[in-house]
């Protein structure tokens, strides 16, 4: 059984919660608390060097970081990860797209906005965090346009990576009525079979 | 033959470049100057919405973005990319530290030391990078003590993908002495077969 090091809270561990919970896959969940340190202890840095979660341990021992590289190691062989070489590029280009474009604006603007005091340094960095992370939804909401899912006809990891924190998006001010699109393929992804709401 | 839009002095392209280079595959390379809004006109946005070099087109006209997700799709299939699903894993790993971890530091410092002006105001910015970047060339100097690569024994695009702007970190002004294990593997990658230096 795999065992998951991760803050459900976190978009990034929720991707891989959602993941296993649909493959229906069981697994052993450690909660590691990364608003408050518990991803720079040396127990944990021994384990990942780069102090992130989540963090996948097989039973034998072995540590995958990343998520969107977990979620590909999970996938693969199951009907959320296509066996078609261009529908897994097409994946992979959403996926890398999620941690570049996107996390890095709308993730942040709500860790920001629900984890630091009101009055932190860091809210000068709103700003530019909507302004970047409007262009990732609308990238996204131009993509969708008659079309269902990301890369190709179902429902993919492509899809897990992106929903994790867009369904979200508001929690750091982004105002998602702004994306009929994205708020209908939200819903979509909602309707999955399995489908569990992240942990707040 | 494929067809790449790219600019040669990007660590980003010449990933795509270094590969198809190794790879002996025949391409055609189409000039983007990223840096002076070639990007950003209607006709490149057409093509990507991200407005982002490297992009990729097939003979058929299709379309792929993440110089990550290129280099995972012209390399399955070659020594390039592992057959075997945990070193897949380990690549897919290293490739996501790459974009989140160390791209958006290593990369936006050389940008800024190359690309802007001496009194621009996103100097401000190069503390935080230069101190992020540490970190991460910290977690490869660690990772590599003891290794050849980043997964597994053999080079692979998990190399390519952190070789581009790691080689020329110099430029954003990181002192490559302090990681001598870095420094090593940086001669490995340099000493493949056709190995082509980036552009500048």
């Amino acid at each position: 059984m795999v065992t998951v090091y991760g803050m459900k809270a976190s978009g990034n561990c929720y991707k891989v919660q959602l993941l296993l919970e649909q493959l229906q896959r069981p697994y052993r969940w450690v909660d590691i608390d990364s608003a408050h340190g518990e991803t720079r202890t040396p127990q944990f840095l021994a384990k990942n060097a780069n102090g992130k979660v989540p963090l996948l341990e097989l039973d034998d021992g072995r540590l995958l970081s990343e998520s969107n590289a977990i979620l590909h190691f999970l996938a693969e062989g199951t009907p959320y990860l296509p066996a078609d070489a261009w529908l897994r590029a097409q994946v992979l280009q959403w996926m890398f797209f999620e941690q570049y474009s996107h996390e890095p604006y709308i993730a942040v603007a709500r860790f920001i906005c629900g984890w630091l005091p009101t009055d932190h340094a860091r809210r000068t960095e709103l700003p530019r965090l909507l302004e970047r992370g409007a262009q990732a939804l609308t990238v996204m909401e131009k993509h969708l346009s008659g079309r269902e899912f990301f890369a190709g006809d179902s429902y993919t990891i492509a899809d897990i990576a992106l929903f994790a924190y867009t369904h979200c998006a508001a929690d750091g001010g982004f105002d998602l009525a702004a994306y009929p699109e994205v708020c209908t393929w939200l819903a979509r992804v909602q309707a999955q079979p399995r489908f569990v709401r992240m942990q707040v």
